[in-house]
């Protein structure tokens, strides 16, 4: 059953002009949006390769058969040059200009971990750690510490905050492994404060200070102090960790942000939109743009993820009664980050193959397809860069153009041109008939 | 020897560790930068050159192997279809967006004049000209007075400037030939007035008037008619002028400027850089984004400069401790002001030959080299015009493209698309590693 735009339902009546409405809401609302984004995909010319980037070494004929059918471009994630963080390169891509809507990485995990953020929440991205007696951080990941570990003790720290009087209400939920997330309520917060993570091993916990003048920023700052502490305490003397190898006695603290203020895709074009990632940061960014989060047995986020469960998974909720899939795919990131050239090939080309499967389920008379990549990550730097990410629009009214190959170089000779990762949405949208005018 | 982001020196050690930070080093910060800008070298198709450009029509086999093992693409000076000043297109090359920054050309003047111009100041571009007793103005260059004695006279108008009490302090500099550049210093001074310069010859030298109802731009107009008047009657008088063929009795003052806030290149991306030109204006421009200017003898801003010796020391620099070279030359734009087309291809295979003799000595796997053109100058109009110009970009992890000729329209095929000027800067540093993340 098909819902058009109006909310009325499509189904099918006996006369001839009901079958034209019926015709109208198929080429119009019942089209729908599958968009693909391979984290970090894009490269640069890596010597290894002969100085080719991963997707130009890779095979890749499903992406290519994309390419074939469809427009290609270049996108700059934000700016010609500037490296983007995942979440703000995320924001970009769901068509949210991140210059006017970030308002830091807090807020994302918190909703990516499923927690209930409100106007006025000052979130935070938490790592459980290792720290020796005088403080200095011995593993900044606790020994990549098991998610059923982190449980435990995550709830014996939601118990501490319960009975101490810090002086604020508090959330915090563990998420993947040493991953974690808190949030600060009540009135008087501000985001304006540093992190407690000195970011390197071997380097002590820093405190966290405020940012500006302001007592919102002060009182924020004394609230982490407080509980980063506190967390120390009751963490050294759980009983868990007289067992772990890397005992996770304290939390790290970073990253604030409060809930940026979006207007939702279902507002904005009437849509009902859905996210596949793995990434809690990913989630929470699709969550902040009103899509729902498809949880799929078997994504890891890493080289073993489920591609063709994430593709099945898509592709029911595209069948249901979701307009718009997001999904995210992260190892090509990871590849990237181990400065692995041969594995980010392989996982192209496994990537490629699970497209493969996927597009023959697919219509692409009735979907539109855009792949691309949320930003560059330099196999050779390890660091997400600058440079602008291929894009390939395949779908029913697309203009097609002569571009044959999906790389960094032969997009950039394709029909979209060069445009902003913020126009791709828009874009799309306007294919689904979902844009309104401007003017008469 | 050279020194990286920390401003380390590194130079070889015995240890293995050492030897580890230098490769780091040279990985990322010790990447250099040379800028090659040709002021005025993009046109229009001519049609004395069978209806081809002039860089299409000149045989560039150095720029070609540039293109060959780089990104090309077509750059807007500003915004398309708007003609720009030589200050403001090479602001933008710099990475400063005029819309935002600009504060006048008298300011860019006196820092290429070498002046110490500072916040408050008010600084005027003048020529030393020829009026006859009607107050008309007979020549606009007082036929190009030797600069040696435009020396002599503006001494002169300096110690008059200081015995008479016109109401402000003045500092006031000749650079080349007929050029001079004037400063009003104090309080309440304003930019917002108009010149006493005629732009024709055989008009009336025009009085300067305020161009907003401030009190400030009414004194200023009033310190400027005065100093004009004080010029023209210490001038006349002068011995030096009574030999003079066309006597230079007068000064023209037009282009009020103050100090822009520019935040330093080296600010901006911890890198140090240096500036090459024979141009007062663009030294001023450098000098304004906080890069040194380095003076080569025989850089005459014309068609006999030294093309060799300006590639030298731009080389050297970057040998050195410098790690962006801004290299700017100046004669293509002399050719297309005299409506020359045949010189305009003389002097651009010029160029390309002694760009072939500077590429034997550069290492294209530690330096980037972008070639582009600050605006396009029209052989048939001889001004300034608003069209795109061509951009290449070569260097070690640049995405090589298929373009094989530097010209207006096989640029425009590149990788690179079509930009603008203010996003050269970034997309370079960003492959130097030096571009601040956006988001987490």
């Amino acid at each position: 059953m098909v819902t058009d735009r109006q909310g009325l339902k499509s189904i099918p009546f006996p006369g001839a002009s009901a079958t034209l409405i019926r015709a109208g809401a198929r080429r119009t609302s019942a089209m729908k949006f599958l968009f693909l984004v391979l984290d970090g995909m894009a490269d640069r010319p890596v010597r290894e390769l002969g100085r080719k980037t991963p997707l130009q070494a890779a095979r890749t004929p499903n992406m290519d058969f994309l390419v074939s059918s469809g427009a290609c471009g270049i996108a700059d994630p934000v700016a010609p040059g500037v490296p983007p963080g995942s979440d703000v390169a995320n924001m970009a891509l769901l068509g949210y200009d991140p210059y006017e809507h970030y308002t830091g990485r807090g807020a994302f995990e918190a909703l990516g971990a499923g927690l209930d953020l409100r106007p006025g929440d000052v979130a935070f991205r938490c790592n459980f750690a290792t720290v020796d007696e005088s403080g200095v951080v011995v593993d900044r990941r606790a020994g990549r510490i098991s998610t059923e570990h982190a449980s435990v003790l995550a709830q014996a720290l939601r118990e501490a905050l319960e009975e101490t009087d810090i002086g604020a209400e508090t959330l915090f939920a563990n998420t993947v492994q040493h991953r974690a997330v808190l949030v600060l309520r009540g009135e008087g917060l501000s985001r304006a404060v540093s992190g407690t993570d000195p970011k390197e091993n071997g380097r002590p916990l820093k405190p966290c200070t405020p940012l500006d003048d302001s007592p919102e920023a002060r009182r924020t700052a004394e609230l982490v102090n407080k509980i980063s502490e506190l967390a120390r305490r009751v963490l050294s003397e759980h009983p868990l960790n007289r067992e772990l190898p890397k005992p996770a006695n304290a939390i790290l603290i970073r990253g604030a942000g409060v809930l940026p203020e979006l207007k939702p895709l279902g507002e904005l074009y009437g849509i009902r939109g859905a996210c596949i990632s793995a990434v809690a940061l990913i989630k929470g960014v699709c969550r902040a743009a009103g899509l729902d989060v498809i949880e799929v047995p078997g994504a890891t986020g890493s080289y073993d993820t489920d591609l063709d469960a994430k593709f099945s998974h898509a592709l029911s909720a595209l069948e249901g009664p979701y307009d718009l899939v997001f999904m995210h795919v992260k190892a090509t990131d990871v590849a990237s980050h181990d400065h692995d050239a041969g594995r980010k090939v392989w996982f192209l080309e496994e990537f490629d193959r699970a497209l493969g499967r996927a597009l023959g389920r697919l219509d692409l008379e009735e979907t539109y397809v855009l792949l691309t990549a949320d930003h560059t990550t330099s196999v050779r730097t390890g660091k997400h860069e600058g440079d602008p990410v291929p894009v390939v629009l395949a779908g029913p009214e697309v203009r097609i153009d002569d571009v044959r190959r999906f790389d960094e170089v032969s997009c950039s000779r394709g029909s979209l041109c060069r445009l902003r990762a913020i126009d791709l949405m828009p874009i799309v949208m306007n294919l689904l008939g979902r844009v309104e005018r401007f003017g008469f």
